[in-house]
């Protein structure tokens, strides 16, 4: 699977969030496209690039409710009528979108009655009716609330879900899960030194053991529910 | 009392609708701001006519359900967070916020389960999201759906609303319908030659006899609905 991200953001060079997202995209299969950066919008090479992927995601900071000018002005630019809708073809069907969302505030001022009193899911109207437009597949979005609030651990966590939401086959469910992390640590014992190679073989059996537990519980969860329903 | 209207096309001298909108913009205390002809956005000239203004109305084709990237652009340059709220003072507090919407596709597609599948309110919500928080008072939406498939009658009633719109008190309530076009009545008149002058009187006459009998259907109205409600 090929994720591509629209990445738009000003001054992307002080913006240590995105430093940080960026460093969690490099994976293999993962494109950073950052839109600002792109002298002039080449449509025919941008489209390519959409049609090559398999999930799309636009990531960007909340500027007044919304995606900064730069990434209005590419979709102005690329999403051309005939691409997304026009000829009654669709280049884009069946691909997953997503949207990664760093804001300044806390996710509980984005509800009604709260501060900002519109969630980001009605914020986002716009993108989810180009989407939409497009039959394409919608992803929850990726909020990233106030970053640098973060503890260190909670910083690696949410990276790891960023990952994961790049990535991970979806919907996010626990099976899907499991079987990103074990390729992940799959990956690493690849990638990984003789030295450290014992310690993750040894990590790797205890997760798949832990799998079969969790398999287990959910099937367990799965029978009380059904019994629960019935 | 002042009107700005903050006009976004790219290509407006193309755009019929919009010259057409143009030539009903021509009243007075009414300004017409064309964002993409600014050569370089002046921030402090710009915040200078918002505060001179009593209602502010972005005016644009909906591209990908949103406005143009020329006035996403203009937004993240003029609308400086102390500028709307960051300070806990508001200079744009209780000024009228309106949204013209001029769009190719009929108004019955904007809704839940139509072919747009999302109305006009919801892929708006990030503008009424900026009002919120400027804590100015928002207007319903002005929308001008196909403009080029109407009439001319039509057309003309259009161009009318619209001016009503741009100038006239709000609500709109009958009352204040009536203030408006006798207003506009009397100007003709001032600027009318002496052959013109007779007729105008007259048609002003029969207006004036017109609202006396229209106030008291009105009156009338409100008793029955009163009953009803009782």
């Amino acid at each position: 699977m090929k994720t591509l991200i629209i990445v738009s953001h000003p001054e992307i060079d002080n913006s240590q969030t995105q430093q940080f997202l960026y460093e969690g995209s490099k994976q293999k299969n993962v494109v950073w496209h950052h839109v600002e950066e792109l002298d002039n919008i080449d449509i025919i090479n941008e489209q390519k690039l959409l049609i090559q992927a398999d999930r799309i995601i636009f990531q960007f900071p909340l500027y007044w409710y919304s995606a900064p000018s730069g990434l209005k002005a590419w979709e102005d630019t690329v999403l051309t009528r005939n691409f997304i809708y026009g000829d009654r073809t669709y280049p884009l069907e069946d691909k997953e979108f997503g949207l990664v969302i760093t804001t300044g505030l806390p996710l509980k001022d984005f509800k009604k009655g709260a501060a900002e009193n519109f969630s980001l899911d009605e914020l986002m109207t716009p993108y989810r009716a180009i989407a939409d437009k497009a039959k394409m597949k919608i992803l929850p979005i990726f909020p990233v609330p106030q970053f640098w609030y973060k503890t260190e651990l909670m910083q690696m966590d949410l990276l790891m879900d960023y990952q994961r939401y790049l990535t991970q086959k979806m919907p996010d469910s626990l099976k899907n899960k499991q079987t990103w992390f074990e390729k992940k640590l799959q990956q690493f014992d690849l990638d990984a030194n003789i030295d450290d190679k014992k310690s993750i073989e040894l990590i790797l059996d205890n997760f798949t053991a832990r799998i079969e537990e969790l398999d287990q519980l959910n099937d367990t969860l799965e029978m009380i529910k059904e019994n629960d329903e019935s």
